[in-house]
């Protein structure tokens, strides 16, 4: 449902000049006096994005703190305040909501963000969780997903692939990163890698109106995607592109900033994936060949 | 679980100077530069806080974003923009999402406010919808729950009680008489009555550490809350105290500013129903005689 929906809701909202920036981002960007505020929400659904017979409540509440700052440091704001929704199967014990709570306090301390409200509720259905963040804009500056410029690099933050192995629910959002980098680097458009490389990638081009072409064997990939390649029928690079759940960042940078740019990171966060182009579309280029990768977001061979 | 989880949660968080008010009042506000922030947030869901089987999916959606008006309202707060979270059960069709969004939009356009994000998920659960709402403080003025004074007028801003009969879904958050009273007169706390007036009450007081008297033939009584006790079992004036979701204003107000109140806002939306004493708890007076109300917020007689 979420894409075309979307895209209609997109279409529905009126637009208003408070919103700079509003549906179809990784946040919205609200316009204040002096600095803009960054809102973002999310909800994770019991037997959806986690099962909560085989998961602690403590890593569903960072989880669902997490993928929230992921989108937040994806736009490069500062995060303020969060607040949480719990709606809390009846037969489950008052201590389950005391530890998702606690997992949302753990991350929210480490970043020294608020725990500023929300609301809880019982009721007969599974659980379900959400989370809203806010955050502000420093120095006036917010990433978006609408600047790639042909010629830019295509940039990740870190190995992809395989998060289901554990990474998806245990993960650092990357709010530091992007702040050292907007302090020093001109990025041209941002977002955060959650439904897997090549969907997403798509979409920053869609955004930006351009195309990019993926070197697929410059593509980090994680040992979990080795791991999972081993017994999935799909290669490694299959599931880097495809996974998903990565909460690393994706960047568009002029190719003459990213030695400044690997400088300031390191290698080890710093690896530039391809080259955005004028063509619109994906293209994945394997030493001399160029072919179209299918929309899916999936390698299929 | 609500109230002790509220409590506890409160005392868990820890509190930041970017947040001035956190959990436990209408709505929290976050420090800006210049003007400072309202958000709310709250959840709805099947079988609890409607039923989709019997009300339109519209209707869902001008409720759900009708209580976070509301919650704004009871702070004062000028509207920006709202957040939309869907969960949406698979054997629905994507036009009820749709329906949900068009009665959000509706509100939304009615006051100026932006839908500016959110998420939609389906499952296999029931249908849960959640919503966050953002203001603006106006003038640097919010009103809390916590300024009531001994001696203040008790003021509700219309008829009570009875709402299960179609207002609970159908009912103008007081956005725009929040605004015009703000602007005129000097409110000592506030809140929007959800849980009945005799529960919140008891919140004002406890926030605002006092206690206070009731006038019990002073309180308006609707006409929908007579229609009830017709079959009830309950007297007119009991739904009043304890029926809930009124979403009218409680406000605390001297005594000195109440003709000028009248005056501003007319006699139907000022209802003085009672005084805020030193003495801690809640009370009834009815005619000489006063005895403390039950603090379920229920009279029994």
């Amino acid at each position: 449902m979420e894409q075309s929906f979307v895209a209609w809701a997109k279409m529905r909202a009126r637009r208003l000049p408070q919103v700079k920036l509003g549906i179809g981002d990784d946040a919205a960007i609200l316009a204040g006096s002096s600095e803009d505020w960054v809102v973002t929400t999310d909800t994770l659904m019991d037997g959806v994005h986690f099962r909560s017979s085989e998961v602690s409540a403590e890593r569903i509440g960072r989880k669902l703190i997490g993928v929230n700052l992921s989108d937040l440091a994806a736009m490069a704001a500062e995060p303020v305040a969060v607040f949480l929704n719990l709606c809390m199967p009846r037969n489950e014990s008052q201590q389950m909501a005391a530890d998702i709570y606690e997992g949302v306090c753990q991350v929210a301390e480490r970043y020294k963000i608020a725990l500023a409200g929300g609301d809880t509720n019982c009721w007969d259905g599974p659980l379900v969780v959400g989370l809203t963040a806010v955050g502000k804009t420093v120095g006036g500056l917010a990433w978006v997903r609408s600047g790639a410029l042909p010629g830019d690099a295509i940039v990740v933050t870190g190995p992809l692939g395989g998060s289901i192995l554990g990474k998806h629910l245990d993960f650092e959002p990357r709010i530091e990163l992007a702040q050292i980098i907007r302090s020093k680097i001109l990025i041209h458009a941002a977002m955060d890698i959650s439904d897997g490389l090549s969907t997403d990638l798509l979409r920053m081009c869609d955004a930006s109106h351009c195309g990019a072409v993926l070197d697929l064997d410059k593509i980090p990939v994680s040992e979990q995607a080795k791991q999972l390649s081993i017994t999935s029928g799909k290669t490694p690079v299959e599931h880097a592109l495809g996974d998903g759940e990565d909460f690393e960042l994706l960047l568009a940078v002029a190719e003459a900033d990213l030695r400044q740019l690997t400088e300031l990171i390191g290698q080890s966060q710093c690896h530039k994936v391809g080259t955005f182009t004028s063509r619109t579309g994906l293209w994945a280029r394997e030493g001399s060949r160029i072919r179209q990768l299918p929309v899916t977001g999936y390698v299929h061979r």
